[in-house]
């Protein structure tokens, strides 16, 4: 062992202990005849202190040589410090040192090795070992751990079973694109990385195994929006013999536990709130509960005067927000430009100030008189000091601008405070959905959720009001598990995937194996998976899932530390028996 | 909740209780005015009961229909048995159904869902998830599990940090074939699955994690031998500032908590064995020491007489199997016969009897006398009562031949005892490896081995005789884990990759990260990892590493319920950019 203690472990209680600690060279200060070195380990830092009165000349020469993370071994004494730290855990005390061995030096590092680092994002990844000692990117991957620890021990404790299923599986091309793997020995044929452990749970309900849980890494070949990895990790869970009201408690339960063993927050309400309503509320499947500003729908009370803008809007809709009045003409015309944004889309923005006197201001006082609004002050719930943002337009697109102009409030406000939480579940999700493009439907969560009892015949004649036993659970707007009670028949997975397009031999070819274990005893089921990533960074109060993955992927997919995808020998193309598409 | 109690449940004290449960059809048993079915789920079985005089027509009716693996969901009184069953948990009561529904019909199943079923192996491989209901393998996924969970609390209270390490890395064509995933956003370019994830945890242990442990799918595209599988599951673990001794300390302690914990065993001894002696003993580098039947060289006491099938040997070599000598002649010719089949390669078996009577009877009593055998016998240490079998030819040949009978004696003998445990590590391993085809040496671990302290020059002269600081957990004759303490520094690295046939240029472009972490501060560190796979059914007193994985693949690495690998779309072909060898 290289060390009797680690650097964080020396106190008071162990002056005049002769102690071996060994770490990094976090900092030197030479003062000619007395040299103080910060001595660094994941377990904190200790001060060596290297004397000309008390400690020998060649090791004060091997002190004065060092460099930044060097790393060294020191054996010495612990000793009372003169000056105390207060702020540092080992502050009482420094190590008198007598035996200095160096074990291996260090280049300067790119960037430095503190808190608050001068490296930027790209250097930190290439370097990314480097940027793992850096307290708050080793805290992070320290917390990710914590964290799965406790969701193994709440589900194991709970009776679910851990079950590894494989990464070598087949192509489902419903969904995302799967990432490739051709196989050498069986030429012409490939595996596919698996998307969720999906099929693989279902079948392990069917094989009575109860209650099944894993944390796994998934793949999705997708061009990379921001925040995203295409690889990712999953708290991947699955149930038998229950209804989504038994899903909901038990994952209420890993919730509330996470965040009091974690955060010792204790959560005891967890609303419910049906897709329609979060929509109609918060423009948003995922809404941030922790503040109120929800939606107002103004039709009724807005589309009955000339103001042509909202008449022949769809929808007319309005956040009141907080203290908005006093904003400044300047300010308000900056909201607008905001939600001008391409990234936000809207035409414009109509607003009532809410003034302290009672009386209302708004950018329409041309159409609309203080009778309505007032109605409209009703309507979204603002009080005097308000300001009334209204947005209108195609209802889908107004309810997407209006939440992004809500979220973005509550920002500036600092109503999203990293210390609350405040989960709901969205429940009832329509099992169908819409692509513009194509004018196809296809599932919102996937092509093995039920639909409600009673409604399959509703596919038929009007397959978007479908509702599916489809739940998320959204913590501080963010939702992090999703899932659904799964059908179990074949024949209702036979129609599901006639309607999401698949011919009998397509359904057959691809999940034909499900579609057979349906009819050895199938019993009712369902799950959820959480996005682990997430998870982790929301409970850590942070945002970017980056951060708390030790060796992330960048935009396009790399790894700049490794230098990974990279090409590959002539040789293991042959052995695959694959070409590139531009070679002859 | 489909159900109040699981099937595993019901006991005396419930009796008069209403319940309601839900499962599978094991069997039934139709007596006319009486109907037995007993309802399995994964907590066990009950016996439910339905009766012409208390439960109504109609019921009795659907009880009638029911056929094997049916799921239902009954509501009825427990009550006392008639005749109790004192070998089911559940065995003192059973249910009077009051209320019967079939949640799904089940097709007849193409094998008994029994302990001992009558499926072969490919039928249960194909309706895995028929496989699983059964007891045995569900109990093994079970007891997987719990291993899994110990792992991982031991290892956490130890202070070890579970990361997770990426599955899209590259690929390094050193050691065994990657498996490879062609890039669709960086055309012409590959990931590779991790082999292991050997240089990330190097680069964690750089980065200050100090202690990491992962429990990680791992992949090599390797022609399957028996009983392996293309991914399998590493319990993979490093530590920064330790000596080869601290790690070995370390992980006796969990090995000792796991034989504590999963078997109830306590663990005191874990010997150590060099390399050299494990193959002068055991002619193995994983000996199996829960028996005797040492090797004993008798070259000195057998090449001595005019017999030159010894005389022309590298080695002669011997052991003594307990009992032996009453062996027949018959018994004996079978024995030399099972030593020249091809799987073990003898050309012959030199074989002494050691009569009760202190007298020996051997196969070349022409070539030697009594005085001769006698010290065969001390030299092997027979006793009265044993055989003598003795091989010769070139050393490691006939010691893998040696060891071969050693084992197959040992379970003849029923000396091979799944309850009993004797783990030991062997040290001390060779550095390198000669490839008798290529004339070239390779890393017997792999290529990031340090050689032991001294021993780098001797990698010039004489590099077969470098031994490494590596290290083998052995149990029960099986390797369940491995490991080696790391080159720490750029110099040693550089010349182990220049020995392994590496140029400077590939080793830059394979390792050039790591090779530059180590510029950075690098710490001395080391680690180990266990197969999971195959500690699990050791631990299970199994020899067969296939049942204790979910869904496992077969000898050609398919996966046989899924039918993958499988042809995939030409448009999946395209976006990856490349096409098929024997396509145009």
């Amino acid at each position: 062992m290289y060390r009797s203690h680690s650097c964080g472990e020396l106190r008071a209680s162990h002056i005049n202990t002769e102690v071996t600690l060994a770490g990094w060279v976090q900092k030197s200060r030479d003062k000619g005849f007395m040299i103080w070195v910060d001595l660094r380990d994941r377990y904190g830092i200790t001060q060596l202190i290297f004397d000309e009165d008390r400690t020998s000349k060649n090791i004060i020469e091997k002190a004065k040589e060092l460099g930044r993370e060097f790393v060294i071994q020191v054996t010495g004494t612990v000793i009372e410090r003169q000056s105390k730290n207060p702020n540092m855990e080992t502050g009482d005390v420094e190590v008198l040192v007598t035996k200095l061995e160096v074990l291996n030096e260090a280049l300067l590092p790119p960037f430095t090795i503190e808190d608050d680092t001068d490296g930027g994002e790209d250097i930190r990844m290439k370097y990314r070992y480097l940027d793992i000692r850096r307290n708050p990117v080793k805290e992070n991957l320290m917390f990710r751990h914590k964290v799965s620890m406790e969701v193994r021990k709440y589900l194991s404790d709970e009776g679910f079973i851990d079950v590894e299923t494989p990464y070598l599986i087949k192509s489902t091309p419903e969904g995302a694109r799967d990432f490739l793997v051709p196989s050498r020995m069986n030429e012409g044929q490939f595996y596919a990385l698996p998307q969720s452990p999906q099929t693989f749970k279902q079948l392990l309900m069917i094989g009575g195994v109860d209650k099944y849980f894993q944390i796994v890494k998934c793949f999705r070949d997708e061009d990379l929006r921001a925040d995203r990895q295409p690889e990712f990790t999953q708290i991947d869970c699955e149930m038998a013999f229950v209804e989504q009201e038994d899903i909901l408690n038990t994952f209420e339960g890993l919730t509330r536990h996470l965040l009091k063993e974690i955060k010792g927050v204790e959560v005891n309400s967890f609303p419910r709130i049906q897709f329609d309503d979060a929509m109609r509320l918060y423009g948003n499947d995922k809404p941030d509960i922790r503040f109120g500003m929800e939606f107002g729908e103004l039709n009724v009370v807005a589309q009955h005067k000339e103001f042509n803008v909202f008449n022949k809007a769809d929808l007319v809709v309005g956040i009141a927000v907080p203290g908005g009045a006093s904003y400044t003409r300047k300010e308000i015309d900056k909201l607008v430009d905001w939600v001008k944004r391409p990234q936000v889309g809207a035409l414009g923005m109509v607003y009532v100030k809410c003034n302290e006197d009672g009386s209302f201001k708004s950018s329409v006082d041309k159409f609309y008189d203080q009778e309505d609004l007032a109605k409209w002050a009703e309507t979204t719930g603002a009080k005097s000091g308000d300001l009334i943002c209204v947005l209108s337009g195609e209802t889908n697109k107004v309810r997407a601008q209006l939440s992004a102009l809500r979220m973005e409030m509550a920002e500036r406000l600092g109503l999203r405070r990293a210390d609350e939480f405040a989960p709901l579940w969205v429940v009832d999700f329509p099992l169908l959905e819409l692509d513009e493009e194509t004018g196809h439907y296809h599932a919102m969560h996937h092509p093995f959720t039920s639909p409600k009892p009673g409604q399959l015949e509703l596919l038929d004649t009007d397959p978007g009001s479908v509702k599916a036993n489809a739940y998320d659970l959204v913590l501080n707007g963010n939702e992090i598990g999703g899932g659904s009670i799964r059908i179990h028949d074949k024949e209702t997975q036979a129609i599901m995937f006639k309607h999401l397009g698949f011919t009998d031999e397509e359904a057959k070819e691809q999940f034909g194996f499900l579609m057979d274990a349906f009819q050895y005893g199938a019993p009712p089921h369902g799950g959820i998976a959480f996005g682990l990533d997430r998870l982790v960074s929301i409970l850590g109060g942070q945002e970017t899932i980056r951060d708390f993955i030790a060796f992330p992927k960048n935009n396009s997919g790399r790894d700049v530390m490794i230098d990974a995808p990279a090409t590959i020998d002539e040789v293991q193309l042959q052995e695959l028996g694959i070409k590139l598409k531009n070679t002859p």
